[in-house]
């Protein structure tokens, strides 16, 4: 019998969870659940006779120590700042690890102490980091081991609402962490276009977009993503023209999300005052100057330079931005109190379906002659609960583990998923749970 | 004999030590200069026989048990991060200390200690943290003295280049530390206005100006300055209806310099690529979309949505940045790249002269009445070594020292120049130096 542990219970552990428990009588397998919340934990395994839940708290010692058992694989689902606590263990005896978060330096250092226990770690096992890394890799391998030259590259990805009849204008909600949504973007960005590096900061992101067509599910518009030079060692791209990895949203959403970020309504830097006798519309005009004699819609629309009837007044008002209702929160920086209003329309209603779209672009010279390929995949979820985001994070980690516990796959050492070794079987096995990539050339 | 001892060599200093030399035969005071570079003490020193100069680490044991000798009286002029090392030791042994930094919370805990050895240690006495507190404490105490009910208070303060025939577009250039000119406003700007908390982010901080118009003087622009909400309990105004707290500028240098906030081109937090190849005018490139078809000025002008002959662009081609120029650099952030390019342009000449400027509004009821006070004070430098600003920093910290050691001042614990013991009679040595402020009623 193999025995393998998923550390954190959250919403995000419920697909894994789920596929471990489900194939665990067919494979002799035992799935431990560790949570801070044993309820959580015990609610997540269902009774399960193959499950088991655990109190586990990564700063007790003595839970520690349940780590170096007899374990044939971690599964880290805890805060990213958590895993290395986890990962320092697993490489000192030994223990298979995943996680779907970034790798980071420190977590690197210890590629040597697994290899030499025999042990293997992969970290960025989710959708993105993950399958955007693996769907990507398939192609640029195929591409290079053809012998053509790469030219450029472009990656979007965006978790989004499945379209619907709706009269939301957004076209958006949360589906997945609400707070990232809101600080997405901060700092700054970094590509490469033509050859020339390329550097946006946050108060223009919103408006350097790209006009994205996907067969089949037409037009999307797409924001630069933090640093994507990072990419051109993990990619092995050096010398390639342009590298560009983005975010999708559906077209129209980011030049209305940057009246929020012109504001400066997403800052998480300070406090707000007074905030628990602030409504809507005086967490808007807290922004704005002050003269009693022009309505807040008005000073916001001429200081941003929109018009009073454009798309993006209406987005605002459909949030009910200019209400005079209170917000609800006794403190809050900008960034908190804006989540906290965005939640009150973005939250999705239980029977809606949220969907993941990747989109990649390849350019390469066969020859003299320059080709495209266009790889790109959609997935809608099925309802609230069973979204597509949970399947897409989850269902990569949910089959690297089985591979990982049938011993088809035998990573030694620290990774992410851009070794053919890796990201053949996962995507080969990906696609029989209908995570499937379609290509076209031109 | 009384002893003071200057800590800090540099040119911040020249004003303050030459103040104390000048005056050490008639008073039996000897100055002690120390720095980590004993050639710039001995050069501040200049050979008069009541200096010593003396290599002082702050990091070195043994530097630091000179500081438990027999001095009367300590000034800092290091970094502001350094003070506190001093101040501990000061307050320990009882020795009066002075800086023109910022109060710090872990300064603010050494109250007690300093009291208890009965010894005094003032903060924030150079222009601004300085001058500014103490002129306008001046007129607020008056205001409320007479029974009167304060309603709004703004203090701007600006250090400028003294008005002159130049082609100079900007009328400004570097007079003090350049850094901190490029960083300027980064954050965010909170205050009150009108009753209601207003906030502004750095990527608008410089489009929402405000006139000012100083007597004698003409109109200025100024933008806001962090935090104006720490001054309410500084100048123990709880309950005011307006209190603002900025900068000041030649009016059109706020919308030229936005150009570079917009763009990013003062982010300090990522080092560009390429730096050692850059030119001025791929360093704004960089910052634009890639469009072969397009000139950089055109894309620059679209982007920011500036007309090609706008004030704006002219005083960017007078600072040399279409040109292809290299930088000079290897390496740097875009805020360490601006500034050099600015250094090119904006080092003040050896005739030139800077200007600074401080204004305060005070509105109050007399009754019923609604009155108002503006307080503004200007000063020329001589020349680029002996400038207004290096005066205005060092004088505050210099009259201070003498009135410490001729016993006229007895400050005991941690200030800042907001009590009246303390305010009353520096300024009024202030003015027999030339800094005098006048007032306008309404």
């Amino acid at each position: 019998m193999k025995k393998v542990l998923v550390l954190g219970a959250g919403r995000s552990s419920s697909t894994l969870i789920e596929f471990l428990l489900d194939h665990a009588e067919t494979n002799d397998w035992q799935v431990v659940v560790g949570d801070l919340d044993e309820s959580l934990a015990k609610e997540k395994i269902n009774k399960n006779p193959r499950g088991e839940a655990i109190i586990f708290d990564i700063f007790n010692e003595d839970h520690k120590q349940k780590l170096k058992s007899d374990f044939d694989l971690v599964i880290s689902m805890m805060p990213a700042s958590f895993h290395i606590h986890v990962a320092k263990i697993c490489a000192i005896h030994g223990i298979n690890m995943l996680t779907a978060s970034y790798l980071t330096d420190e977590i690197k250092a210890l590629n040597d102490e697994f290899r030499k226990n025999n042990a293997g770690l992969i970290m960025e096992m989710g959708l993105d980091p993950g399958i955007d890394h693996m769907s990507a890799m398939k192609v640029l391998d195929r591409i290079r081991e053809a012998g053509h030259k790469l030219r450029a590259f472009e990656t979007f990805t965006g978790g989004l609402l499945a379209p619907s009849h709706d009269d939301n204008p957004w076209k958006y909600k949360f589906t997945w962490n609400p707070r990232n949504v809101v600080l997405a973007g901060q700092g700054y960005t970094k590509f490469i276009q033509e050859g020339r590096y390329k550097y946006i900061p946050y108060q223009k992101l919103f408006r350097r977009t790209e006009v994205i067509h996907i067969p089949e599910y037409g037009y999307f518009e797409g924001y630069a993503n933090r640093d994507s030079l990072k990419y051109l060692d993990a990619y092995k791209l050096q010398g390639i023209k342009t590298l560009y990895r983005g975010t999708l949203r559906q077209p129209g959403y980011c030049k209305a999300w940057d009246v929020f970020v012109q504001l400066g309504a997403t800052d998480d830097t300070y406090e707000l005052q007074d905030v628990a006798h602030l409504t809507h519309r005086q967490f808007i005009n807290s922004f704005l100057s002050f003269n009693p004699d022009d309505s807040i819609e008005l000073k916001l629309a001429h200081y941003l330079k929109l018009d009073l009837d454009s798309e993006e007044m209406y987005k605002l008002k459909w949030l009910g931005m200019f209400e005079e209702e209170l917000i609800g929160l006794d403190k809050g920086t900008p960034a908190q109190i804006l989540e906290h209003i965005l939640k009150k329309k973005w939250t999705i209603r239980p029977d809606e379906k949220d969907m993941i779209v990747m989109w990649h672009k390849f350019e390469y010279f066969e020859g003299e002659e320059l080709k495209q390929i266009q790889s790109y995949m959609a997935i809608e979820g099925q309802n609230a609960v069973h979204t597509a985001m949970s399947k897409t994070v989850g269902l990569p980690l949910a089959v690297s583990a089985q591979l990982i516990l049938q011993g088809k796959m035998n990573p030694k050492g620290v990774h992410i998923p851009t070794d053919r070794d890796i990201y053949a079987p996962v995507l080969s096995e990906l696609e029989s749970h209908g995570i499937t990539f379609k290509e076209c050339e031109m």
